[in-house]
Protein backbone atom coordinates (compact mmCIF):
# COMPACT_ATOMS: atom_id res chain seq x y z
CA UNK A 1 0.00 0.00 0.00
CA UNK A 2 0.75 3.74 -0.52
CA UNK A 3 1.51 5.81 2.76
CA UNK A 4 2.18 9.25 2.90
CA UNK A 5 3.32 10.69 6.14
CA UNK A 6 3.86 14.32 6.77
CA UNK A 7 6.06 15.84 9.65
CA UNK A 8 9.02 13.53 9.64
CA UNK A 9 9.51 13.54 13.60
CA UNK A 10 10.03 11.50 16.28
CA UNK A 11 6.44 9.72 15.37
CA UNK A 12 6.40 10.32 11.57
CA UNK A 13 9.94 8.97 11.33
CA UNK A 14 9.06 5.73 13.34
CA UNK A 15 5.70 4.95 11.70
CA UNK A 16 7.75 5.67 8.06
CA UNK A 17 10.33 2.44 9.64
CA UNK A 18 8.31 -0.26 10.53
CA UNK A 19 5.37 0.15 8.07
CA UNK A 20 8.03 0.02 5.41
CA UNK A 21 9.58 -2.92 6.94
CA UNK A 22 6.05 -4.31 6.47
CA UNK A 23 6.35 -3.88 2.73
CA UNK A 24 4.48 -0.43 2.35
CA UNK A 25 5.85 2.05 0.17
CA UNK A 26 6.15 5.54 2.32
CA UNK A 27 6.21 9.08 0.62
CA UNK A 28 7.67 11.16 3.56
CA UNK A 29 6.69 14.89 3.54
CA UNK A 30 8.79 17.38 5.22
CA UNK A 31 9.43 21.03 4.94
CA UNK A 32 12.78 20.63 5.46
CA UNK A 33 15.59 19.55 2.59
CA UNK A 34 17.74 17.94 4.87
CA UNK A 35 14.98 16.60 7.01
CA UNK A 36 14.23 14.20 3.72
CA UNK A 37 17.77 13.57 2.58
CA UNK A 38 17.96 11.74 6.23
CA UNK A 39 14.82 10.37 6.08
CA UNK A 40 15.86 8.54 2.72
CA UNK A 41 19.27 7.63 4.40
CA UNK A 42 17.54 6.10 7.32
CA UNK A 43 15.16 4.17 5.73
CA UNK A 44 12.28 5.56 6.97
CA UNK A 45 10.76 6.63 4.11
CA UNK A 46 10.94 4.63 0.41
CA UNK A 47 10.46 8.32 -1.22
CA UNK A 48 10.81 11.62 0.62
CA UNK A 49 9.66 15.53 -0.88
CA UNK A 50 8.64 19.16 0.40
CA UNK A 51 6.31 18.83 -2.25
CA UNK A 52 2.21 18.00 -1.42
CA UNK A 53 1.95 16.62 -4.56
CA UNK A 54 4.03 13.91 -3.99
CA UNK A 55 0.90 12.31 -1.96
CA UNK A 56 -1.27 12.16 -5.28
CA UNK A 57 -1.03 8.21 -5.19
CA UNK A 58 -1.45 7.48 -1.64
CA UNK A 59 -4.29 5.24 0.06
CA UNK A 60 -3.30 6.42 3.34
CA UNK A 61 -1.96 10.12 4.53
CA UNK A 62 -0.87 10.07 8.18
CA UNK A 63 0.07 13.86 9.03
CA UNK A 64 2.02 13.55 12.02
CA UNK A 65 2.39 17.37 12.65
CA UNK A 66 1.72 19.66 15.89
CA UNK A 67 -2.00 19.68 16.41
CA UNK A 68 -1.90 23.83 15.30
CA UNK A 69 -0.80 22.70 12.09
CA UNK A 70 -3.05 19.45 11.63
CA UNK A 71 -6.52 21.76 10.11
CA UNK A 72 -4.52 23.28 7.64
CA UNK A 73 -1.90 21.08 6.41
CA UNK A 74 -5.10 18.64 5.33
CA UNK A 75 -6.64 22.34 3.66
CA UNK A 76 -3.36 22.22 1.48
CA UNK A 77 -3.15 18.51 0.78
CA UNK A 78 -6.94 18.43 -0.94
CA UNK A 79 -6.27 20.19 -4.30
CA UNK A 80 -3.29 16.86 -4.57
CA UNK A 81 -5.25 13.68 -3.49
CA UNK A 82 -7.89 11.30 -4.51
CA UNK A 83 -11.42 11.32 -3.14
CA UNK A 84 -11.00 7.94 -1.34
CA UNK A 85 -7.43 8.66 0.17
CA UNK A 86 -7.85 8.13 4.06
CA UNK A 87 -6.44 10.92 6.33
CA UNK A 88 -5.90 10.02 9.92
CA UNK A 89 -3.35 11.96 12.37
CA UNK A 90 -1.40 11.09 15.77
CA UNK A 91 -2.27 14.38 17.87
CA UNK A 92 -2.82 13.45 21.25
CA UNK A 93 -6.00 15.84 21.57
CA UNK A 94 -8.79 14.12 19.37
CA UNK A 95 -12.27 16.23 19.58
CA UNK A 96 -11.30 19.37 18.25
CA UNK A 97 -9.61 18.05 15.61
CA UNK A 98 -11.64 15.58 14.23
CA UNK A 99 -14.61 18.34 14.36
CA UNK A 100 -12.57 20.24 12.41
CA UNK A 101 -10.88 17.83 10.32
CA UNK A 102 -13.89 15.70 9.14
CA UNK A 103 -15.50 18.92 8.22
CA UNK A 104 -12.43 19.37 5.64
CA UNK A 105 -12.51 15.69 4.76
CA UNK A 106 -15.10 13.02 4.68
CA UNK A 107 -12.19 10.27 5.12
CA UNK A 108 -11.17 11.66 8.08
CA UNK A 109 -10.48 9.55 11.25
CA UNK A 110 -8.58 10.87 14.44
CA UNK A 111 -5.54 8.76 15.29
CA UNK A 112 -3.53 8.89 18.77
CA UNK A 113 -0.65 6.38 18.49
CA UNK A 114 0.33 6.31 22.62
CA UNK A 115 3.83 5.80 22.25
CA UNK A 116 6.28 8.78 23.11
CA UNK A 117 9.62 9.42 24.43
CA UNK A 118 11.77 12.75 25.90
CA UNK A 119 13.76 12.94 22.36
CA UNK A 120 12.17 14.03 19.58
CA UNK A 121 12.74 14.68 15.42
CA UNK A 122 13.89 12.22 12.50
CA UNK A 123 17.45 11.37 14.53
CA UNK A 124 15.13 10.10 17.77
CA UNK A 125 12.88 7.84 15.12
CA UNK A 126 13.51 3.84 15.84
CA UNK A 127 11.86 0.81 14.80
CA UNK A 128 9.41 -0.47 17.48
CA UNK A 129 8.42 2.46 19.26
CA UNK A 130 4.89 1.62 19.12
CA UNK A 131 5.00 -1.86 20.02
CA UNK A 132 2.52 -2.72 23.09
CA UNK A 133 1.11 0.31 22.51
CA UNK A 134 -2.39 1.82 22.58
CA UNK A 135 -3.38 3.04 19.59
CA UNK A 136 -6.85 4.71 19.40
CA UNK A 137 -8.96 5.45 16.78
CA UNK A 138 -11.70 8.08 16.87
CA UNK A 139 -13.94 7.79 13.98
CA UNK A 140 -17.49 9.65 13.93
CA UNK A 141 -20.88 8.07 13.31
CA UNK A 142 -20.49 8.86 9.62
CA UNK A 143 -17.08 7.07 9.29
CA UNK A 144 -16.70 4.40 6.89
CA UNK A 145 -16.47 0.98 8.29
CA UNK A 146 -13.69 -0.24 6.16
CA UNK A 147 -11.59 3.06 6.44
CA UNK A 148 -11.69 1.93 10.45
CA UNK A 149 -10.43 -1.69 9.16
CA UNK A 150 -7.47 -0.41 7.13
CA UNK A 151 -6.23 1.89 10.32
CA UNK A 152 -6.73 -0.94 12.68
CA UNK A 153 -5.16 -2.85 10.46
CA UNK A 154 -1.77 -0.37 10.44
CA UNK A 155 -2.15 -0.33 14.00
CA UNK A 156 -1.34 -3.86 14.21
CA UNK A 157 1.11 -4.52 12.01
CA UNK A 158 3.28 -2.10 13.96
CA UNK A 159 2.46 -4.38 16.98
CA UNK A 160 0.33 -1.73 18.62
CA UNK A 161 -3.50 -2.26 20.10
CA UNK A 162 -6.06 -0.68 18.01
CA UNK A 163 -8.71 0.99 20.22
CA UNK A 164 -11.67 2.49 18.66
CA UNK A 165 -13.45 4.59 20.66
CA UNK A 166 -15.50 8.15 20.58
CA UNK A 167 -13.16 11.24 20.34
CA UNK A 168 -14.96 12.77 23.76
CA UNK A 169 -14.11 9.72 25.54
CA UNK A 170 -10.63 9.34 24.61
CA UNK A 171 -10.34 13.39 25.35
CA UNK A 172 -11.57 12.72 29.26
CA UNK A 173 -9.65 9.60 29.29
CA UNK A 174 -6.65 11.08 28.51
CA UNK A 175 -6.77 13.85 30.49
CA UNK A 176 -7.04 11.63 33.82
CA UNK A 177 -4.10 10.24 33.38
CA UNK A 178 -1.94 12.30 31.19
CA UNK A 179 -3.07 16.33 31.48
CA UNK A 180 -4.15 16.61 34.99
CA UNK A 181 -1.42 14.65 36.29
CA UNK A 182 0.78 17.58 34.42
CA UNK A 183 -0.90 20.40 36.36
CA UNK A 184 -1.51 18.32 39.56
CA UNK A 185 2.73 18.42 39.67
CA UNK A 186 3.17 21.32 38.37
CA UNK A 187 1.34 22.61 41.10
CA UNK A 188 2.91 21.03 43.75
CA UNK A 189 6.61 22.77 42.72
CA UNK A 190 4.91 25.94 42.36
CA UNK A 191 3.52 25.18 46.24
CA UNK A 192 7.04 24.23 47.34
CA UNK A 193 8.27 27.58 46.02
CA UNK A 194 6.39 29.82 48.22
CA UNK A 195 8.30 28.61 51.47
CA UNK A 196 10.81 30.55 52.95
CA UNK A 197 14.50 30.53 51.46
CA UNK A 198 16.21 28.68 54.20
CA UNK A 199 13.16 26.11 54.68
CA UNK A 200 12.90 25.55 51.17
CA UNK A 201 16.75 24.95 51.00
CA UNK A 202 16.79 22.35 53.28
CA UNK A 203 13.43 20.70 51.67
CA UNK A 204 15.55 21.09 47.74
CA UNK A 205 18.34 19.12 49.98
CA UNK A 206 16.13 15.88 51.50
CA UNK A 207 14.07 15.55 48.12
CA UNK A 208 14.20 12.23 47.20
CA UNK A 209 12.51 9.50 44.76
CA UNK A 210 9.17 10.48 45.77
CA UNK A 211 9.37 13.70 45.27
CA UNK A 212 11.42 13.28 41.84
CA UNK A 213 8.79 10.90 40.56
CA UNK A 214 5.20 12.80 41.59
CA UNK A 215 6.67 16.25 40.22
CA UNK A 216 8.24 14.55 36.45
CA UNK A 217 5.55 15.46 34.76
CA UNK A 218 5.15 18.65 36.11
CA UNK A 219 8.33 19.72 35.71
CA UNK A 220 8.50 18.86 32.59
CA UNK A 221 7.86 20.20 29.06
CA UNK A 222 5.75 23.07 29.20
CA UNK A 223 4.85 23.96 25.83
CA UNK A 224 3.47 20.55 25.50
CA UNK A 225 1.50 21.30 29.20
CA UNK A 226 0.49 24.44 27.14
CA UNK A 227 -0.89 22.04 24.17
CA UNK A 228 -2.65 19.90 26.61
CA UNK A 229 -4.63 22.96 28.50
CA UNK A 230 -5.33 24.66 25.33
CA UNK A 231 -6.77 21.74 23.13
CA UNK A 232 -8.21 19.56 26.13
CA UNK A 233 -9.91 22.54 27.66
CA UNK A 234 -13.31 21.45 28.79
CA UNK A 235 -12.06 17.70 29.50
CA UNK A 236 -8.96 18.50 31.79
CA UNK A 237 -11.29 21.79 33.74
CA UNK A 238 -13.48 18.89 34.22
CA UNK A 239 -11.26 16.79 35.71
CA UNK A 240 -9.26 19.49 37.67
CA UNK A 241 -12.72 20.75 39.74
CA UNK A 242 -13.13 16.74 40.27
CA UNK A 243 -9.92 16.74 41.80
CA UNK A 244 -10.05 19.60 43.31
CA UNK A 245 -13.08 18.35 45.30
CA UNK A 246 -11.12 15.06 46.01
CA UNK A 247 -8.32 17.14 47.68
CA UNK A 248 -11.20 19.17 49.76
CA UNK A 249 -12.08 15.84 51.34
CA UNK A 250 -8.87 14.69 51.93
CA UNK A 251 -7.49 18.19 53.43
CA UNK A 252 -11.21 17.71 55.49
CA UNK A 253 -9.96 14.25 56.66
CA UNK A 254 -6.66 16.03 58.18
CA UNK A 255 -8.10 18.79 59.36
CA UNK A 256 -10.57 16.95 61.82
CA UNK A 257 -7.79 14.13 62.73
CA UNK A 258 -10.43 11.68 60.93
CA UNK A 259 -7.29 8.76 60.92
CA UNK A 260 -9.96 6.50 60.17
CA UNK A 261 -11.55 7.75 56.92
CA UNK A 262 -7.72 8.90 56.06
CA UNK A 263 -6.47 5.44 56.47
CA UNK A 264 -9.88 4.23 54.13
CA UNK A 265 -8.94 6.37 51.59
CA UNK A 266 -5.49 5.59 51.25
CA UNK A 267 -6.24 1.91 51.39
CA UNK A 268 -8.32 2.46 48.61
CA UNK A 269 -5.63 3.72 46.23
CA UNK A 270 -3.22 1.92 46.94
CA UNK A 271 -5.74 -1.17 45.95
CA UNK A 272 -7.16 0.93 42.87
CA UNK A 273 -3.34 1.78 41.63
CA UNK A 274 -2.12 -1.05 40.16
CA UNK A 275 -5.00 -1.62 37.22
CA UNK A 276 -3.61 1.67 35.76
CA UNK A 277 -0.25 -0.13 35.55
CA UNK A 278 0.43 -1.79 31.94
CA UNK A 279 3.38 -3.95 31.09
CA UNK B 1 31.89 2.91 71.55
CA UNK B 2 29.29 1.37 72.95
CA UNK B 3 26.09 1.60 70.70
CA UNK B 4 22.82 0.26 71.54
CA UNK B 5 19.93 0.19 68.79
CA UNK B 6 16.13 -0.74 69.65
CA UNK B 7 14.16 -2.01 67.43
CA UNK B 8 15.97 -4.66 64.62
CA UNK B 9 14.31 -3.68 61.71
CA UNK B 10 15.75 -2.30 57.99
CA UNK B 11 17.17 1.11 59.39
CA UNK B 12 17.79 -0.62 63.26
CA UNK B 13 19.67 -3.23 61.58
CA UNK B 14 21.71 -1.52 58.79
CA UNK B 15 23.13 0.82 61.32
CA UNK B 16 24.20 -2.02 62.77
CA UNK B 17 25.94 -3.49 60.79
CA UNK B 18 27.45 0.19 59.23
CA UNK B 19 28.51 1.02 62.70
CA UNK B 20 30.05 -2.52 63.67
CA UNK B 21 32.20 -2.30 60.58
CA UNK B 22 33.86 1.04 62.04
CA UNK B 23 34.55 -0.87 64.89
CA UNK B 24 31.67 -0.12 67.34
CA UNK B 25 30.37 -2.82 69.33
CA UNK B 26 26.59 -2.99 68.82
CA UNK B 27 23.95 -4.37 71.73
CA UNK B 28 21.03 -5.29 69.58
CA UNK B 29 17.42 -5.06 71.73
CA UNK B 30 14.61 -6.34 70.00
CA UNK B 31 11.45 -7.94 71.67
CA UNK B 32 12.01 -10.92 69.96
CA UNK B 33 14.24 -13.56 70.62
CA UNK B 34 14.52 -15.17 67.03
CA UNK B 35 15.68 -11.13 65.77
CA UNK B 36 18.02 -11.44 67.99
CA UNK B 37 19.23 -14.70 66.78
CA UNK B 38 19.05 -13.24 63.36
CA UNK B 39 20.82 -10.05 63.87
CA UNK B 40 23.69 -11.62 65.49
CA UNK B 41 24.29 -14.25 62.79
CA UNK B 42 23.89 -11.51 60.24
CA UNK B 43 26.38 -9.76 62.04
CA UNK B 44 24.32 -6.92 62.82
CA UNK B 45 25.04 -6.56 66.56
CA UNK B 46 27.89 -7.90 68.67
CA UNK B 47 25.19 -8.84 71.44
CA UNK B 48 21.74 -8.62 71.20
CA UNK B 49 18.97 -9.07 73.77
CA UNK B 50 15.23 -8.87 74.45
CA UNK B 51 16.02 -7.00 78.06
CA UNK B 52 16.80 -3.14 77.90
CA UNK B 53 19.58 -3.93 80.73
CA UNK B 54 21.52 -4.85 78.08
CA UNK B 55 21.76 -1.32 77.25
CA UNK B 56 23.57 -0.31 80.62
CA UNK B 57 27.01 0.82 79.31
CA UNK B 58 26.37 2.44 75.92
CA UNK B 59 27.19 5.91 75.32
CA UNK B 60 24.34 6.32 72.33
CA UNK B 61 20.97 4.73 72.53
CA UNK B 62 19.55 4.64 68.88
CA UNK B 63 15.57 3.96 68.98
CA UNK B 64 14.41 2.26 65.70
CA UNK B 65 11.21 2.06 66.78
CA UNK B 66 7.93 3.05 64.99
CA UNK B 67 7.36 6.63 66.10
CA UNK B 68 4.16 5.75 68.34
CA UNK B 69 7.25 3.61 70.58
CA UNK B 70 9.48 5.97 70.87
CA UNK B 71 8.65 7.92 73.94
CA UNK B 72 6.93 4.90 75.92
CA UNK B 73 10.56 3.02 74.64
CA UNK B 74 12.41 5.51 76.45
CA UNK B 75 10.37 5.50 79.43
CA UNK B 76 11.36 2.03 79.91
CA UNK B 77 14.65 2.44 79.10
CA UNK B 78 15.49 5.16 82.08
CA UNK B 79 15.79 2.80 84.92
CA UNK B 80 18.64 1.22 83.37
CA UNK B 81 20.99 3.47 81.59
CA UNK B 82 23.76 6.14 82.67
CA UNK B 83 22.62 9.75 83.20
CA UNK B 84 25.05 10.82 80.23
CA UNK B 85 24.05 8.48 78.28
CA UNK B 86 22.80 10.31 74.29
CA UNK B 87 19.95 8.95 73.09
CA UNK B 88 18.55 9.16 69.37
CA UNK B 89 15.56 8.20 67.22
CA UNK B 90 15.38 7.47 63.37
CA UNK B 91 11.21 8.95 63.26
CA UNK B 92 10.62 10.84 60.15
CA UNK B 93 8.50 13.22 62.05
CA UNK B 94 10.79 15.27 64.83
CA UNK B 95 8.76 18.39 66.26
CA UNK B 96 6.33 16.20 68.54
CA UNK B 97 8.79 13.85 69.35
CA UNK B 98 11.50 16.00 70.11
CA UNK B 99 9.05 17.93 72.47
CA UNK B 100 8.08 14.80 74.36
CA UNK B 101 11.36 13.14 75.01
CA UNK B 102 13.42 16.05 75.58
CA UNK B 103 11.12 16.11 78.83
CA UNK B 104 12.19 12.59 79.43
CA UNK B 105 15.46 12.95 78.35
CA UNK B 106 17.54 16.53 78.50
CA UNK B 107 20.49 13.66 76.71
CA UNK B 108 17.76 13.11 73.86
CA UNK B 109 18.35 14.55 70.51
CA UNK B 110 16.33 13.96 67.76
CA UNK B 111 17.61 11.99 64.34
CA UNK B 112 16.35 11.48 61.03
CA UNK B 113 19.03 9.37 58.58
CA UNK B 114 16.75 9.87 55.12
CA UNK B 115 17.10 6.45 54.05
CA UNK B 116 14.45 4.01 53.62
CA UNK B 117 13.44 0.93 51.14
CA UNK B 118 10.28 -0.68 49.73
CA UNK B 119 11.45 -3.73 52.76
CA UNK B 120 11.32 -4.14 55.78
CA UNK B 121 12.50 -6.06 58.76
CA UNK B 122 15.75 -7.32 59.77
CA UNK B 123 15.95 -9.48 56.45
CA UNK B 124 15.88 -6.55 54.12
CA UNK B 125 18.80 -4.68 56.56
CA UNK B 126 22.03 -3.65 54.73
CA UNK B 127 25.72 -2.38 54.62
CA UNK B 128 25.72 1.12 53.42
CA UNK B 129 22.17 1.76 53.24
CA UNK B 130 22.97 5.85 54.32
CA UNK B 131 25.81 6.21 51.93
CA UNK B 132 24.97 9.64 50.33
CA UNK B 133 21.91 10.39 52.37
CA UNK B 134 21.47 13.17 54.63
CA UNK B 135 21.24 12.67 58.25
CA UNK B 136 19.30 15.54 59.90
CA UNK B 137 19.24 16.03 63.38
CA UNK B 138 16.86 18.41 65.64
CA UNK B 139 18.49 19.03 69.10
CA UNK B 140 17.11 21.89 71.27
CA UNK B 141 18.54 25.03 72.34
CA UNK B 142 19.37 23.26 75.69
CA UNK B 143 21.42 20.08 73.76
CA UNK B 144 24.71 19.94 74.76
CA UNK B 145 27.16 20.98 71.30
CA UNK B 146 29.30 17.97 72.39
CA UNK B 147 26.31 15.74 71.77
CA UNK B 148 25.41 16.98 68.99
CA UNK B 149 28.90 16.65 68.04
CA UNK B 150 28.74 12.59 68.56
CA UNK B 151 25.75 12.17 66.83
CA UNK B 152 27.19 14.00 63.81
CA UNK B 153 30.00 11.91 64.34
CA UNK B 154 28.02 8.57 63.97
CA UNK B 155 25.89 10.11 61.00
CA UNK B 156 29.80 10.96 58.90
CA UNK B 157 30.67 7.24 60.00
CA UNK B 158 27.74 6.08 57.98
CA UNK B 159 28.98 8.49 54.93
CA UNK B 160 25.44 10.21 55.56
CA UNK B 161 25.55 13.91 55.22
CA UNK B 162 24.54 15.40 58.27
CA UNK B 163 21.93 18.37 58.88
CA UNK B 164 21.43 20.07 61.76
CA UNK B 165 18.17 22.49 62.17
CA UNK B 166 15.02 22.86 64.21
CA UNK B 167 12.58 20.20 64.34
CA UNK B 168 10.21 22.27 63.28
CA UNK B 169 12.15 23.15 59.95
CA UNK B 170 12.63 19.55 59.33
CA UNK B 171 8.82 18.60 59.72
CA UNK B 172 7.99 21.27 57.39
CA UNK B 173 10.71 21.06 54.79
CA UNK B 174 9.49 16.69 55.09
CA UNK B 175 6.09 18.31 54.72
CA UNK B 176 6.78 19.98 51.24
CA UNK B 177 8.64 17.08 49.91
CA UNK B 178 7.27 13.92 51.06
CA UNK B 179 4.61 13.85 52.93
CA UNK B 180 2.53 16.40 50.49
CA UNK B 181 3.39 14.43 47.35
CA UNK B 182 1.35 11.54 49.28
CA UNK B 183 -1.77 13.47 49.68
CA UNK B 184 -1.26 15.37 46.56
CA UNK B 185 -1.00 11.98 44.78
CA UNK B 186 -3.79 9.72 46.50
CA UNK B 187 -6.37 12.82 45.32
CA UNK B 188 -5.09 12.19 41.79
CA UNK B 189 -6.02 8.29 42.63
CA UNK B 190 -9.15 8.91 44.06
CA UNK B 191 -10.21 11.45 41.56
CA UNK B 192 -9.85 9.41 38.57
CA UNK B 193 -11.92 6.66 40.68
CA UNK B 194 -15.42 9.48 40.09
CA UNK B 195 -15.25 8.40 36.24
CA UNK B 196 -17.88 6.40 34.89
CA UNK B 197 -16.72 2.90 34.44
CA UNK B 198 -16.13 2.44 30.15
CA UNK B 199 -14.13 5.51 30.29
CA UNK B 200 -12.03 4.95 33.48
CA UNK B 201 -11.44 1.57 31.83
CA UNK B 202 -10.05 3.11 28.74
CA UNK B 203 -7.92 5.52 31.30
CA UNK B 204 -6.70 2.22 33.21
CA UNK B 205 -5.44 0.77 29.31
CA UNK B 206 -3.83 3.84 28.18
CA UNK B 207 -1.98 5.05 31.36
CA UNK B 208 1.63 5.12 30.77
CA UNK B 209 4.93 6.29 32.61
CA UNK B 210 3.45 9.95 33.78
CA UNK B 211 0.36 8.12 35.73
CA UNK B 212 2.84 5.48 37.19
CA UNK B 213 5.20 8.12 38.34
CA UNK B 214 2.69 10.74 39.31
CA UNK B 215 0.32 7.99 41.52
CA UNK B 216 3.27 5.36 42.89
CA UNK B 217 3.33 7.68 46.58
CA UNK B 218 -0.20 8.19 46.94
CA UNK B 219 -0.58 4.14 45.63
CA UNK B 220 2.12 3.06 48.32
CA UNK B 221 2.11 2.19 52.03
CA UNK B 222 -1.46 3.19 53.41
CA UNK B 223 -0.06 3.10 57.28
CA UNK B 224 3.07 5.16 56.42
CA UNK B 225 0.49 8.03 54.92
CA UNK B 226 -1.72 7.64 58.21
CA UNK B 227 1.54 8.09 60.20
CA UNK B 228 2.92 11.19 58.29
CA UNK B 229 -0.51 12.99 58.82
CA UNK B 230 -0.90 11.85 62.29
CA UNK B 231 2.55 12.79 63.67
CA UNK B 232 3.39 16.25 61.34
CA UNK B 233 -0.46 17.18 61.38
CA UNK B 234 -0.27 20.72 61.45
CA UNK B 235 2.54 21.20 59.04
CA UNK B 236 0.79 19.27 56.45
CA UNK B 237 -2.17 20.95 56.84
CA UNK B 238 -0.56 24.32 56.14
CA UNK B 239 1.38 22.75 52.74
CA UNK B 240 -1.61 21.69 51.64
CA UNK B 241 -3.50 24.16 51.92
CA UNK B 242 -0.71 26.35 49.93
CA UNK B 243 -1.09 23.66 47.49
CA UNK B 244 -4.46 24.01 47.51
CA UNK B 245 -4.15 27.94 46.51
CA UNK B 246 -1.55 27.02 43.79
CA UNK B 247 -4.22 24.50 42.13
CA UNK B 248 -6.81 27.01 42.15
CA UNK B 249 -4.37 29.42 40.30
CA UNK B 250 -3.71 26.77 38.04
CA UNK B 251 -7.64 26.21 37.47
CA UNK B 252 -8.23 29.89 37.17
CA UNK B 253 -5.71 30.17 34.41
CA UNK B 254 -7.05 27.70 32.15
CA UNK B 255 -10.55 28.55 32.42
CA UNK B 256 -10.02 31.85 31.80
CA UNK B 257 -7.71 30.37 28.61
CA UNK B 258 -4.92 32.59 29.95
CA UNK B 259 -2.23 30.34 27.90
CA UNK B 260 0.62 32.91 28.14
CA UNK B 261 0.40 32.97 31.87
CA UNK B 262 0.04 29.14 32.26
CA UNK B 263 3.06 29.13 29.97
CA UNK B 264 4.95 31.12 32.53
CA UNK B 265 3.91 29.06 35.20
CA UNK B 266 4.74 25.56 33.63
CA UNK B 267 8.24 27.38 32.69
CA UNK B 268 8.83 28.18 36.35
CA UNK B 269 7.95 24.53 37.56
CA UNK B 270 10.20 23.02 35.03
CA UNK B 271 13.21 25.53 35.51
CA UNK B 272 12.70 24.76 39.48
CA UNK B 273 12.71 20.92 40.06
CA UNK B 274 16.20 20.24 38.96
CA UNK B 275 17.03 21.85 42.35
CA UNK B 276 15.01 18.99 43.85
CA UNK B 277 16.65 16.25 42.14
CA UNK B 278 19.72 15.17 44.07
CA UNK B 279 22.63 12.48 43.02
Amino acid sequence: MKIGIIGLGLIGGSLGLDLRSQGHQIIGISRQENVCQIALAKGVVTEASTEFKALAEAEIVIVCTPIAAIASTIKQIIPYINSETIITDVGSVKQPIVEECSQLWPNFIGGHPMAGMTQSGIDAAIANLFTGAAYVLTPTAASKPENIAKLTAIASELNAIPYVCDAQIHDRAVSWISHLPVMVSASLIKACLQEEPDTLQLAQILASSGFRDTSRVGGGNWELGVMMAKYNHQELLRSLLQYRHNLDEMIALIEQEDWQNLEQTLQITSAARPKFLNK
